[in-house]
């Protein structure tokens, strides 16, 4: 790979672009910008910000993705998850603070885009790992749960709030007999459309001759259909009248750019949250990429990802935008749709441009209604219970871990969700990974070959313990090898001889040299010694610069066999 | 063991107590209460609060180990660096919310007692071992530091104060014009006898004809020596009119048993410090725990720990006293003082109560610089800056990670030097398992071993990837093992049939179970099969109960040797 196609990965595809791709990116654009229309206002209304920040945050970001991310068909922008993260991180420090929501989102998107752009350089890609995705998909099922109530509000047409199910609950109940009907018919006949498109659009479209695969993409067309019909619907009936609350002006024009608010106590504020919708929003895109990836044996480079969304957010706080990143439901239908190359989100960019330029008008009587049950049919699809009774089959431990993060989720927010996903995930990791793999090892008798002495009938002396090593030595389980050592050496009063066979030993760091400095005194203080045996290269060389060998009470053999046979020897055994 | 044991480890050695025993656990409790008198007071007075909370601190959190604690010699009360981290936090606090530094002190050691108690009874002893001791270690010299410069103070006669090094230094240098010639004769004239002592006290000793282990045990008598002799001669000189600082009027009695305040403010205010010190506190009680067990066959349990010294923290809260620990000096005084068993704690804590009963009204005239003395003799110990050079013999990340928690510690303060020093520890254990080991096997010509290609002349087929898995399957490690069959399966185009070998997969978790599934779609479409060999009985259970099997391209083998030897055959090389 060049080095510059390293540093721009969009210079892989823009060489060899020809107009046979033009125009497949060129149909994906015009159907995600269909999708990215009713979705972009809709996530702003979620994240509690004017309209027009959806809009900037569709058109800039994407294009910078386009240039730095390393996934070819990653549709980025804003996305549920994300943007409820805002609401509750800009709520709180709004009030607190006394700066805009708009603002402190935007403020919001310039930490985040630094912090995952700082990670990239840092090659901190890796660290995704350690969040497992059984913990993130109950997190988004609980989040889900929440968006959808926060957003009936706009379709009882009521001002309830809260960021837990239970604040949620309670003051939907205490708000309902402001209900609208005007505003309850809009939502609720938007949210029927939109269910049956999507449970049975397909088959009526293919039954009115139109192949499974164009219907497929016409259902997306759905959302800006009820759009526009509930404008129609509005502005002809004068509903705003009768109290439906609307979208209302939208600035015309394209995001000016502007340096954000980095004031010392919006940032104490935002860090956190910006942290966690970095880790979330991140973990999300990548395991989009790569699924879509995997279906055109395309590589996502978890590190270039993080580059590429970390200046896609900074990008958006720069054009007034908020926290943007790669959307699962956008990106499939990109892919489906065609997109061959980046050049499909350069193109939805401009077409969203061109929306922000010129018709915002439009969306003057848009009902605040039918973006919240866009919301709303959206995320019920992201609700998944299934996986409390698919995980009981296979870890106890993973389905405790599911619980454990919903209950936080839905009971205290997303900021404490997320905290407690990742808290759940590395605590399950490290439990895991606590103990290493020791096997207790004999002779095969009549060959060369040592192994476990609870799965082969094997040749062992009293006198000698062999324990094979594998996994590396660290802090983590070098204490653990040592309880092990001791109570395999001291319940036996006959042990004369330990052999560690360091086969899978490949590296070994300074408290697990300690550790087993500790276990050559403390062998040696009760007659024991202490041996090596297949001791690798590089830990050799390491032993070599301390002065290991010089207290070592044993010896280090180049075989496991000619350990064992050297120590049978000098026992008489041989 | 007993099941009330298990409760209570202290019936163990109270069914066999004799007076044997007893005569030596009375010795090694007269030495430590020795020790222990001017300790408890410096290390309030370093924890910045009155000197009989230090006293308070020493009688029943002893008496409560002494039931509850696993470990036979340790010595529990006010220690240095939890000292410290008290002065950080409670400063801060009683500063904002206006409660008293004591009341808040003893919040923090209920708070952390609680803590400590909660981890044990939810058996998280184990996350103690995440701790790197490398790190601890950074983080202990550079607490050192700044415990000694922060006594300077008292020493100078001056008001300085400060959190981190550049704070100190330069409130040091601020206030010197203020210096009292007075208390710098007094503090001077304690550490250089103390440091006398220290290098020389035993050979001076042993020359008088005293064997070498008493004049050990008789060092120990030079801080109380230096107490009484600067406490002589404050009040003979009259020096407390020349500015002098005493530690004043005590009351006199035992501990009052009262109720913490838990207001709110104060706990939202809190809990961060009282976790941070309960791990370092914990880290380092069973590290000291374990050494001295070590000499004396005594295993250390974790669990029952972490209650031992929850208990004894919560007593400390009780009963007026700031958050104890298990104590490095005292601990070894108390063993090689010949303290058989907890009793000798007992002891010291009646020894302590006597005291602060009868003796607090003589310390009257106890100059601060003499406390502040012992208390930079104590840690000027603790510093060391050799695990630089020698980490970097073993480990360059164990070296990065030393100087990193040196440097936030010594610049930050202790609190963000702790934090940043689980923050390194958990961060390279996640580096260093984020890779499982995996090795490519082929068949060792003339048996039925595999062994890893790198490292013997074996058997392969281009048609057959064979990959044996090291560990067991998890979130953490899961993507990596798809990266590694992809990059194996698809960069060379020959391969028809993959064959995993199970021996050291013990358990797979639901992400793990995803993403093999994964893995057997993605190569199906290839034309390529997922067969397992060897699989373990629990993880063949676990599938059975899941709709892997139905799914999977190929084949489940008992034996390695079986699925080569079939796989082969179907490719017509058999």
């Amino acid at each position: 790979m060049r080095r510059s196609d390293k540093l721009l990965p969009a210079l892989r595809w823009m060489r060899s672009y020809d107009g046979q791709t033009f125009s497949s990116d060129l149909i994906a654009a015009v159907i995600v910008t269909i999708m990215l229309i009713p979705q972009s206002l809709a996530y702003a209304l979620l994240a509690g910000l004017p309209a027009e920040v959806g809009l900037y945050a569709s058109i800039l970001p994407l294009a910078v993705y386009a240039l730095f991310g390393s996934s070819s068909t990653l549709s980025v922008g804003p996305v549920a998850i994300a943007s409820l993260m805002t609401a509750a991180a800009v709520g709180e420090v709004s009030a607190s603070t006394g700066v805009s929501a708009t603002a402190a989102a935007i403020t919001l998107a310039a930490l985040s885009g630094g912090m995952l752009a700082a990670f990239g350089l840092l090659r901190l890609g890796f660290l995704a790992n350690f969040l497992s995705h059984t913990v993130v998909s109950a997190f988004i099922t609980a989040s889900a749960i929440i968006i959808a109530l926060s957003q009936l509000r706009h379709i009882f047409g009521i001002q309830a709030g809260g960021d837990t199910i239970g604040e949620l609950l309670h003051s939907i109940w205490m708000h309902i007999p402001q209900l609208n009907f005007s505003t309850l018919w809009i939502g609720a006949g938007v949210i029927v459309f939109l269910m049956l498109v999507k449970s049975s659009g397909v088959s009526f479209l293919t039954k009115l001759g139109i192949s499974r695969f164009r219907a497929q993409l016409l259902t997306k067309v759905a959302p800006v259909l009820a759009v526009i019909a509930t404008i129609v619907a509005v502005s002809s009936l004068g509903l705003d009248a009768d109290g439906v609350a609307v979208v209302g002006a939208i600035p015309t024009g394209l995001p000016m750019l502007a340096f954000p608010d980095f004031s010392i106590a919006l940032i104490e504020a935002l860090w956190l949250p910006a942290l966690l919708i970095s880790i979330i929003g991140y973990v999300e895109s990548v395991s989009v990429g790569r699924t879509l990836g995997g279906k055109r044996q395309e590589r996502i480079d978890a590190d270039q990802e993080l580059i590429g969304l970390g200046a896609a957010n900074v990008a958006s706080a720069f054009s007034g935008g908020l926290p943007v990143t790669g959307g699962f439901s956008r990106s499939v239908v990109n892919f489906d749709a065609g997109a061959v190359t980046q050049a499909a989100s350069l193109m939805t960019a401009a077409f969203i441009g061109v929306v922000s330029l010129f018709l915002t008008p439009l969306l003057y009587s848009l009902p605040k209604a039918t973006l919240a049950a866009t919301i709303i049919v959206a995320v019920i699809a992201l609700v998944d219970f299934s996986v409390i009774k698919k995980t009981w089959r296979v870890s106890k431990g993973d389905t405790a871990a599911v619980l454990v993060t919903m209950f936080i989720t839905l009971g205290f927010g997303v900021e404490a969700g997320v905290s407690c996903g990742i808290l759940v995930s590395i605590g399950l990791h490290l439990y895991r990974t606590s103990k290493p793999h020791i096997a207790e090892v004999g002779l095969i008798e009549g060959t060369e070959h040592f192994r476990n002495v609870r799965r082969y009938q094997v040749e062992c002396y009293p006198q000698i313990l062999t324990l094979r090593v594998d996994e590396s030595l660290f802090f983590a389980n070098a204490s653990y090898l040592e309880e092990r050592i001791y109570s395999a050496a001291f319940d036996n009063g006959d042990i004369a001889h330990v052999i560690l066979m360091c086969t899978a030993i490949n590296e070994i760091d300074y408290t697990a040299l300690e550790t087993l400095e500790a276990i050559n005194l403390r062998l040696k203080q009760q007659g024991i010694t202490l041996n090596l045996s297949e001791v690798k290269g590089p830990v050799m060389d390491m032993l070599n610069r301390t002065d290991f060998f010089e207290h070592l009470s044993g010896e280090v053999y180049l075989s496991q066999f000619e350990a064992f046979s050297a120590v049978r020897g000098k026992l008489g055994l041989g």
